[in-house]
């Protein structure tokens, strides 16, 4: 296996927020020369694929100011500090939504741009719903909408549902009715 | 419909660099209330599902300094000024795969984290490869490594594979195996 690794020569944080964190390493690279690396660090996130008892998938439509647009996306939300990413899913998945999970298993961890950030976010299947009232943050406004499959895959080709976690869920969402029907 | 979007009241760039800006924007909530909200500006990407005669998925290992650490990935990059996504396609998988694709199809785009960032990445599947010698730029370091459905799903589990659009890939790919399968 060839050397990939790079070497931090000095690392400098130029900005922290309540959200991200910017830092610029200076590394040195296999081949002994340098560059630099601009790094978002992101506390982590969680992300939920609740499915209804009607089998529609609970989304949320919510604007995004990086974007300057609404999208849709499941439930989603950053960890708070020290939190378990199990106990950050039930949370956001009621803030957001008001469904509560009898039970939330994990299928999988991705990072979301490692090219230039860490943010590595979990996403969990909310199983056993009740719905009760939704109670969003302060700062953030969303409208619960519930969807087949098949209109998740049409909003995919539309670009109303255009965000990495979502068409992840969708896709997974999909293979899993695709078994089910082959046996 | 609710109203949910938040207006822009004052934008400050933090940070200018060679492939993020970081802005912090003042924002009129729809209630009417103020936040703050931290935006990572990135110029887009593009990532390549590649699976060879041999019916093996195309991919490339590779440190990532956010991360610390190497993990595997599917051929990606960053547009370059004026780019078109599909000359991106072409020329990322040549430069880190040496393969060479007949035909490039668009199959998804999707923002990789809407809540901090703008990076939007457009997803292609390569088609009617043939294989040269990589040229990576002269500050990258990747090794090609090419793997089953089967090999990529344990790679999954195993948490070798672990960025969202290779977990999207290979969730398309094996569900595009799974419809042939079913019919």
């Amino acid at each position: 296996m060839i050397r990939l690794e790079e070497k931090t020569i000095k690392s400098e944080t130029i900005f922290e927020g309540r959200v991200v964190r910017l830092q610029i390493d200076q590394v040195e690279l296999p081949n002994g020369e340098t560059s630099t690396r601009e790094i978002v660090k992101h506390p982590g996130a969680v992300s939920v694929m609740a499915v209804t008892n009607e089998n529609k998938l609970v989304l949320v439509r919510q604007f995004r100011k990086p974007l300057e647009k609404t999208i849709l996306e499941i439930p989603a939300g950053k960890l708070e500090s020290g939190e378990d990413p199990i106990d950050c899913a039930f949370r956001e998945l009621e803030e957001e939504t008001g469904y509560r999970a009898a039970e939330m298993q994990h299928v999988y961890s991705f990072y979301t741009s490692p090219g230039f950030a860490d943010e590595y976010l979990h996403l969990y299947l909310a199983k056993g719903l009740t719905k009760g009232k939704n109670q969003p943050d302060q700062d953030e406004f969303v409208e619960l909408v519930e969807l087949t499959l098949e209109e998740c895959l049409d909003k995919i080709a539309e670009g109303d549902i255009c965000d990495a976690k979502t068409v992840a869920a969708v896709l997974l969402w999909q293979n899993r009715t695709l078994r089910g029907r082959s046996g």
